[in-house]
């Protein structure tokens, strides 16, 4: 489900993205409040992938943690590349941060965060920050 | 095998890049038609590894669907870089549609095309589309 | 442990990156001598991460294997993006050369080379070289 997510983004398919989620997910990215239910997602989803020609979201490094049978959280590190229609481009370097429940469909998202690492092509100065240790050497 | 296939083209090894495939394999990639056979595609390797000092290919967002015991299709994520011999660097954002089978050697590859999302340092106008939605608002 | 290995890396806590490896492990990095002990690679993690403000790292081509019930040898493809302090940036593509050995707290990173296939934004002629065959048609 976690490569289905980049795969829906990359084909710009909202609605089937949307479909990775619980129908109650909450989800916030790096410049938004907590999107809260599909439907409001979706939206958002659909207006964000609008604004690209093309995209390349790849994921790496997934760490999951089963809480129980039936629920779980996950990190993972992603790159995405979008182009703008006008054909400038932006890569983001980020983490998702999930909380994943299994329901009779199998495995969906109930939480996710994007957090970002640092992104080039793009001001990233007003992104909130991973949470990196200062890295100043004292 | 996914990932024998990019450490031998890291490598430039084309044979044994090859040996991921079966015999009858067919292949192809952005620019090409098919490519039938291991042996034509062994000398296309060989031809196209060799334009380049170094290339580093890296593979995430694997989906795998088992068909039956013996045969499935997947799907992967690809960012692979290239510098030629010149210095001059292109990368590529694609994806594997793949179609394995097992063989008495283990799974290889059935199938495989290459399609691209999109590439940063060369000009990729020419290229097949990765079947993206139509991106703009109405 | 491979991804909790960057994901300390990019929190910058050399601390709990360096429990990832065996306390008699030895690690090499592409401009360094091999470093042996988990006290000493520590405080090669925090001098090396203490340079950047933001990094980024992002695994995949994860091969693994087995040669004993307690021991592997593994390797990884890798992309590492790293900014400076100044802002400048760099990114290196790189292949993680591993040993793993299960402890009684789980596996562990006996030894660690990180070869380099290439280096963008900054001068990579006199890292090792991956291992490339001569890649010139002849």
């Amino acid at each position: 489900m976690m490569a289905a997510y980049t795969r829906c983004a990359d084909l710009n398919q909202p609605e089937q993205q949307a479909e990775v989620f619980v129908e109650t997910c909450r989800v916030r990215y790096p410049l938004t409040d907590w999107i809260v239910g599909r439907e409001a997602l979706t939206e958002t989803l659909r207006t964000a992938l609008a604004r690209y020609s093309n995209t390349s979201h790849h994921l790496g490094n997934i760490e999951i943690d089963f809480e129980g049978p039936d629920s779980a959280t996950a990190q993972s590190a992603v790159i995405a590349w979008h182009r703008r229609h006008d054909g400038s481009e932006w890569t983001l370097y980020g983490r998702y941060v999930d909380r994943w429940t299994r329901t009779e469909q199998g495995w969906r998202l109930a939480e996710r965060e994007l957090r970002a690492a640092g992104a080039v092509g793009r001001d990233d100065s007003q992104l909130p920050p991973l949470g990196r240790a200062s890295g100043v050497l004292t």
